[in-house]
């Protein structure tokens, strides 16, 4: 044990902004994506954890992504909050959206949020989670790039798109969930391969859309939505409000401006927020109503998404965040090298 | 062919329309309810067919619905359309909030409808469709009665929780889709049972929680959600924000006030409609940017929901509805027989 490093949130934070901060992105940027990656890293969700930083350097190393952008917002008397993220990452855009979505969405009972042009590495539990510590449930999505084919179809169409709802719950973390509407990421696939494992069936098509359990044919082919025909219809739904409606880039658009998937994502995000004591309109405590399912679903033995990371979280608050040696060697060799240290 | 009653969709609607008025639903119920039940048969789309109009009036003789319940709009300046149903069925409910969800949806960007304590038979396209229609898209969700269990769970809790989607398209029928976020309906399994044969694995548990392929078991158990734990944890939202936060029935407790599965349901419902136009923020013709990606996913060869429903219905509008000779024997003997003709 004498390996792992144990280290404050508010200190990884602080490690981790001076990282970006160091790599060129502006201050307000930095602290933002830094708080990301360490809530991350903070719930043992290692893949959107200290792992991502690298990959935010080789954004904008490759020039797509604009490290100083100042996000933009336009709010009126609608229900449409939107800020345009001048295609900077997508947590200052979100920081800069969030008190206006939580204001129209209690003036009015349902609301959205509307992040246009940004960089995001498409995980969708911050926001939600935002939303729920405002009493607030919302339903996030965004697409992703072209790497799923629609079920029926031999081509990478849709994103691995990710869907999240959140649900605020009385003295708990809250109901939480936020998963890929693929049946796998990608990474797993990659883990996959590196192993010199076949795949379960269906999970992917080889480049003439015929089933592959070969993970290079399937990394050359496409991945298929989870849930078939099913989780096909959501997929395309989250193309067409999260990227046709809110006039941003579909997944194919995405992957067409990038020219690659080993950076993060460019494109647009659709947050919708409801205000459940409105939404009520007084017929009941909606919050007690919703604890007496979700105590009934626990009740049953059955896991409650994003407990996982919960678990992790509390560990993590209360002990610190432990960082292999290998974790503290990146972050020193990203601190010191800065973009040329990109691999 | 001789027996084959080709009768157009006025004619029909006003012959169904008859029966439930005959039976006792007030005029407008009885013509919302047929209008919808006709749209039903007129896509060929049979289990929401001619078939349902015994399942409405078993609903009326067991008092579970309100034959003459007048729903009452509760609309302001928010983004929260709402219809108390007062316990009759959702069409009139919805007929009655519509006009009212389209103009706050125009007027905000964004809006929810939620209709309260309604008689529903769960087929929810009507709804997506009709916004579409409107050039809206929207999003509906309800609960259902508790006959699926969680993923990792051991008894029936979540309903079988039907998920809509609807999209406008210039020229062409809507992108819709309309999907239980169960495996299978329950009526299929009973199909299963009826023809002797094994479900597919994957689709039930029996009332012990264990894993069956014996549908006779399967309906004393418990069904599964599609697609896994995303499946479940889709299931559950649709509780949480059509049953707890708009104040209405959970699956559990619409099973509880119904006593059965075999009438009509009981509980609420939550449609939320978005305006593209206010949505794009002017950045590009939303509309425009839907056809590319609907039309690189058809041009794939994949197929789009709801496609054999609108093949049905050209047919249908062209050359008017078929029923066969059992279809009109049935209509004849709930037309005479009333209440009392219910099996």
């Amino acid at each position: 044990m004498s390996d792992v490093t144990v280290i404050g949130v508010d200190e990884l934070t602080a490690l981790v902004a001076g990282i970006l901060a160091n790599a060129g992105f502006g201050p307000d940027h930095a602290g933002a994506i830094a708080r990301t990656i360490v809530a991350g890293e903070r719930d043992a969700c290692k893949s959107h954890g200290v792992y991502r930083i690298e990959g935010c350097l080789r954004t904008l190393k490759m020039g797509k992504t604009v490290p100083d952008a100042v996000p933009v917002l336009h709010r009126d008397d609608s229900a449409v909050v939107r800020v345009e993220a001048g295609g900077g990452f997508a947590n200052l855009a979100l920081e800069t959206g969030l008190p206006a979505l939580v204001e129209r969405t209690r003036a009015l009972g349902v609301a959205a949020l509307v992040i246009n042009d940004c960089t995001h590495f498409a995980a969708l539990w911050p926001e939600v989670e935002a939303l729920a510590g405002h009493g607030l449930a919302s339903i996030a999505m965004c697409p992703s790039y072209a790497t799923v084919a629609p079920v029926g179809g031999s081509q990478p169409l849709l994103g691995t798109n990710p869907f999240a709802f959140g649900w605020p719950r009385p003295g708990e973390f809250p109901y939480v969930f936020d998963f890929a509407t693929s049946v796998a990421a990608r990474g797993e696939i990659e883990l996959y391969r590196r192993a010199g494992k076949q795949l379960p069936e269906g999970w992917a098509i080889d480049r003439d859309g015929n089933p592959t359990t070969d993970p290079a044919q399937a990394l050359d082919g496409a991945m298929l939505p989870f849930g078939g025909h099913k989780g096909s219809a959501i997929s395309t739904m989250i193309e067409l409000l999260a990227g046709a409606m809110i006039g941003d880039f579909t997944s194919p658009q995405a992957l067409e401006f990038l020219g690659t998937t080993t950076i993060a994502l460019r494109h647009g995000e659709l947050i919708i927020a409801f205000d459940p004591a409105r939404l009520s309109g007084g017929r009941g405590d909606p919050l007690v109503r919703g604890e007496l399912l979700i105590e009934a679903i626990a009740g049953q033995g059955a896991r409650l998404p994003s407990q996982r990371r919960f678990a992790a979280r509390r560990q993590s608050l209360a002990d610190g965040i432990r960082l292999t040696a290998e974790e503290m060697a990146e972050l020193s060799r990203l601190r010191q090298g800065g973009l040329d240290a990109v691999r």
